[in-house]
This record gives structure tokens, C-alpha cells and sequence, in this order.
């Protein structure tokens, strides 16, 4: 048997009373419902903090236009990705997450920072 | 002559008085220095927002694995979606990168359910 079978049959074994999988309504589980409410207002947080950001790149990405300064500055980016690795590691969040995120959140500034060059 | 640089000519020339690009300080441009602290200060309180939700999606996946849920969960995945691309178009966030940035953290939750199972 599969480890990961095994996990599941011990916590069938250890939890019996309650329901199975077929017959369980999510919709109705108060734990997974309170779970859910939090995640939900983080995920709000998170949008309302980038819709911020984008602003503040955007005002950037004019700025940098106006002075002629390249959109990409990579000595800049290699700081916050190692300050953001460190402050990851203190709230206990994966470093190699964070910098994952960085990269992501910065390709989309270029993106948007092309665009508003070309358009 | 490509729009582009027709763009980068026009700023140029319409601010004759900034200085160039090869002479440009960066650590010394108070405009982008500061427009660069608030980007860090929204990019330590997104991180900070990320470390409490994958420590709500840890406890999430121990719940659904005590209650032999499955991990993912694509009607809630949709709805998160459907939620999130509306308050983006309300923050003045493009609703694709939302629904993008969404599906990144969940393929990261998935990915951290599974490394659990496993482990």
C-alpha cells in the first residue's frame, strides 16, 4: 500500500465519525466556511494592495519615461528580491515562493510598462 | 523612425533640462526613491498577507485531509475568480492578471497539499 493511501486510511481509522467524502457538503462545514472567509478577506487585501502597486509602477513607469530611464533596472530588482527572501524567511513563508511572486509581479510591470511605450 | 523612439525624442526633447540617461543617478532621484519605498512598504505588507494565507491553506489542507476532502476544489476555485476579477475591476486592476495572480497562489497551495500528503 502507497504511504499516501496509508495516511488516508489512518485518518478515516482515527476519524470515523465523521462524514465521508461522498456525502460531505462543503457549503455546510462551519469550519471550512470560517477557513474560507479569511482567505477570502486576505485575497481582497492582496488585490486592493496591488491595484496600489500597479498605480505607483504606473506613475513610475512615466517618470522613468520623462528622464529617460530604462524601464528594467536589474540591480534594483536583485535588492528587493534578496529583501523580500528575507522578510519571508522571518513570516515563516517560502523564500523561493517570494522571489517566484517578485518575478511575477515585475514581468507584469514590464508588460505594462511596453504597452504604455507603445500605445 | 519606430514609435518608440519617436516617444523617448518627444520626452526628450520636452525636457531638455533633465539629465540623461547615461548620467541619471538613480539612489539620488528623490522622485523615484521615494515612489520606490512605497512600492517596498506594499510589497512587505503583500508578503506578510501571502505568510497568513498559506498558514491558513496548511490548516485548510489538514482539515480536508481529516475529513477526506480533496485538495482542489474547482466550483470554490471559480467563484474565488468570479470574486476577485470583480473587485479588481473596481480597484482599477486589469481582472486577467487578478485571475492569473489567483491561479498562481493556488497551483502553490496544491503544490504545498501535495508535498504534505507525500511527506
Amino acid at each position: 500500500m502507497a504511504s499516501a493511501e496509508l495516511l488516508l486510511l489512518s485518518h478515516a481509522m482515527s476519524h470515523e465519525t465523521q462524514p465521508s467524502h461522498a456525502n460531505h457538503n462543503t457549503a455546510g462545514d462551519t469550519t471550512l466556511v470560517s477557513f474560507r472567509k479569511s482567505i477570502d478577506n486576505i485575497d481582497a487585501a492582496i488585490i486592493h494592495m496591488l491595484a496600489e502597486r500597479f498605480r505607483i509602477t504606473q506613475a513610475v513607469g512615466e517618470y522613468k519615461a520623462k528622464v529617460t530611464l530604462p524601464p528594467a533596472d536589474p540591480a534594483r530588482e536583485k535588492r528587493q528580491i534578496e529583501r523580500l527572501r528575507k522578510l519571508s524567511e522571518e513570516a515563516d513563508l517560502d523564500p523561493e515562493f517570494s522571489e517566484k511572486f517578485l518575478r511575477f509581479i515585475i514581468e507584469e510591470v514590464i508588460r505594462h510598462h511596453e504597452k504604455a511605450r507603445e500605445g
